[in-house]
């Protein structure tokens, strides 16, 4: 079948339904239990980094720069910590505090304290003012739209272009000082995989919002995971928000979650130094310090930008099968049909599916019914709502190449099978 | 000298004077740096328990029920940590939320969301009220104290007796529905190392108070801490507070910061199922899973209640001269004095001197001049203001012995001294 499903005969297209739907039952008749939900890394990945376990068995390598790091103190982190990620993120040390094992924690954190205290330009907690606005990019990561929601924000939907997000509308929006900040994935964006481009980044540290707290939430989560060519070089956005006259707008976080192990990593929120004194005098009633051993582990096991670099060339390895064999089913099953376009991402953990509108809760409706778990329709947009039921998020991270075969098989099929029903 | 300083004549008052005097300014001379200001455990102990960085050393050793801990995932903890804590607290698995390295930030985030989003039984958040109170029996732990401070709670002093909390005070104080919760260490209460008695505990069980969703910050800190002597069983709350009609009332707190790594241990919170299904809601907006590789580090390491408590007697072994020391000192230098009372701890962090009105303050600068840091006069009250001027707390487990008896001459003199100053 060549043809797109829009130039087919209503016969021709009877006969696809059948043909599409007889595979289906075929597919589900074999009981699969398959998950390309989440951007979870496989095992292989796991395995790859364990020699991290045996890096510190002894107490003398628990000293680093002098700090026992079995120890209380170093409430935001160990120097060598900082400097590593200040490596990694092109900012200085100084503007690094290391956190425990979830960046999302931080990002949840940031804006609680937003909430109950303030941010350093606050002039009053948000808890205390009538309407709070965020802005969100969309499609963009579930997680930080439910962030922002739990707390009550407003979310204002941005649509994402192939540079980043629309910034004229975005400098029209920050304008309303409601408008508190803005959810941001930078490189390889959750999930268009799309890198924001030197044009809009400059933009975004030129921003000029009413709200003098206003913060944008730069999540640079996959600022080193590159699997397909090497590493692209990234903009520091600390020294831009700086150099435009915003040094305290932004608060960049990373995490090792998807270099090390996900969930048993080092986290990391960086910003100006005046907004990093600021959080430590808030973290400081929220806990005496982070997992210092672990921190010191991870310098230990990933020990500069360089080195680390090395080990995401071998998580590439393993992560660019399984994205090639994403991209190859799409190509030669649904291309033709002209009923999805998608993006092709060399970083970052998803593949971006867009069906024709309406088709997106429907097709993941039936890959559940055939044993395959998917992101939930909608959670890339605020309140889980995709306006054109249109965006589906593909997570081909987790199962092995020939699991992802079968995934693959029943979600194209799905697709098919979804728009042929909706004539 | 053997006569209370009261006692002394005007002369004989003098003469003393310019002994301890003396005695303080060859001590400064020494230029000495000790510190005696928080609950840390020393070298030995990091040392007794550094066999934890190499239990686990392998993929294989990472799988525990079934769960890949190196993976996100299970977000109130590994199943096998949940029966480790059961254990030791006397409660049941499913009661248990695992958290992070520190019970601290579990109490500070369990304050911030009843601000934020309200807890089980609230009728709204309680940024949302007027007026927010909170029960502070003291003197107490000023770490706790900082939290609900932070979060502008108006504090109330509860005394503590010898068999804690003033409880005819507490039950009439919780008919104020403003009255949220109170804050209790009860087992070696910091500072005073007092074990609530079986009818406070039964006391604090059965309250009634007005506001539904008041909460008891139940941080059983030093629940398997005890320096000298056996293990003292000690009552299960979150049964005792579902016997008597509060099931929902209590959340206990614990961490291994003090059984293996300080900061860099595994926490606790515990309370009713339902409690623990509320809580986990909330907690989805904030993390994926806390550290499972730590948690399942620390199963390997700690197994049961059973070999935690022979490990705690290793460290007793460790921390009782310490203690001794301070109380040799305190019983020959100032016991025959009458300037100052304290307790006889046998398990907990701290030994809590009460001096006579007004000295406390006087002797921690007169320290701090000699070379010894201790916690700061006041921090063990709320808004760190002791209205009679007078605990003071005295944290012995960091310096080695030497170093303490230093310290403890130091501490000793300069009591004498602002005693003497005083008339």
């Amino acid at each position: 079948m060549c043809a797109t499903y829009e130039s087919l005969s209503k016969k021709q297209r009877q006969a696809e339904f059948t043909k599409v739907k007889s595979h289906f039952d075929s597919l589900k008749e074999l009981g699969l239990k398959l998950n390309m939900a989440r951007g979870k890394p496989g095992k292989e990945q796991l395995d790859l980094v364990s020699d991290i376990l045996t890096v510190m068995v002894s107490p003398a390598d628990c000293v680093s720069d002098g700090v026992d790091v079995r120890n209380y103190g170093e409430l935001t982190g160990i120097p060598a910590a900082k400097r590593l990620f200040a490596d990694i993120l092109g900012c200085k040390p100084e503007e690094c505090i290391i956190g425990g094992n979830a960046s999302l924690t931080l990002m949840y954190d940031t804006i609680s304290k937003a909430y109950t205290h303030g941010l350093l330009h606050s002039e009053t907690p948000w808890s205390k003012l009538d309407k709070v606005k965020f802005l969100c990019p969309a499609p963009g990561y579930d997680r930080h739209f439910k962030i922002t929601e739990s707390f009550g924000a407003e979310m204002i939907v941005v649509p994402m272009t192939e540079a980043g997000p629309d910034m004229d509308l975005v400098e029209e929006l920050v304008k309303d000082e409601a408008v508190k900040g803005m959810w941001c994935v930078p490189k390889y964006s959750n999930p268009d995989g799309i890198i924001y481009s030197d044009e809009t980044i400059k933009r975004i540290a030129n921003l000029k919002p009413a709200a003098k707290d206003f913060t944008l939430m730069w999540d640079n989560a996959y600022c080193v995971h590159e699997f397909d060519g090497d590493f692209v070089p990234f903009a520091d956005i600390i020294s831009l928000c700086r150099e435009a006259g915003n040094p305290d707008m932004v608060w960049e976080f990373a995490s090792t979650s998807k270099i090390t192990f996900p969930g048993a990593g080092v986290s990391v929120m960086a910003s100006s130094v005046e907004n990093v004194a600021y959080m430590e005098k808030l973290l400081t009633v929220q806990t005496i310090s982070y997992d210092k051993v672990n921190q010191l582990r991870h310098v230990k096991y990933l020990k500069d930008k360089a080195h680390t670099l090395a080990l995401m060339k071998r998580h590439a390895e393993i992560l660019r099968p399984k994205f090639q064999c994403v991209l190859r089913w799409l190509d030669q099953e649904i291309a033709p049909l002209g009923i999805a376009t998608w993006q092709r991402p060399k970083g970052g953990y998803f593949v971006s599916v867009n069906t024709a509108p309406g088709l997106a809760k429907r097709t993941l409706a039936l890959c559940k019914e055939a044993g395959v778990v998917m992101t939930g329709a909608g959670a890339t947009f605020p309140y889980g709502k995709d306006p054109k039921d249109s965006n589906i998020r593909i997570a081909p991270s987790l199962p092995p190449v020939a699991e992802l075969e079968q995934a693959m098989d029943v979600f194209c099929t799905c697709l098919k099978l979804a728009a042929l029903e909706q004539a």
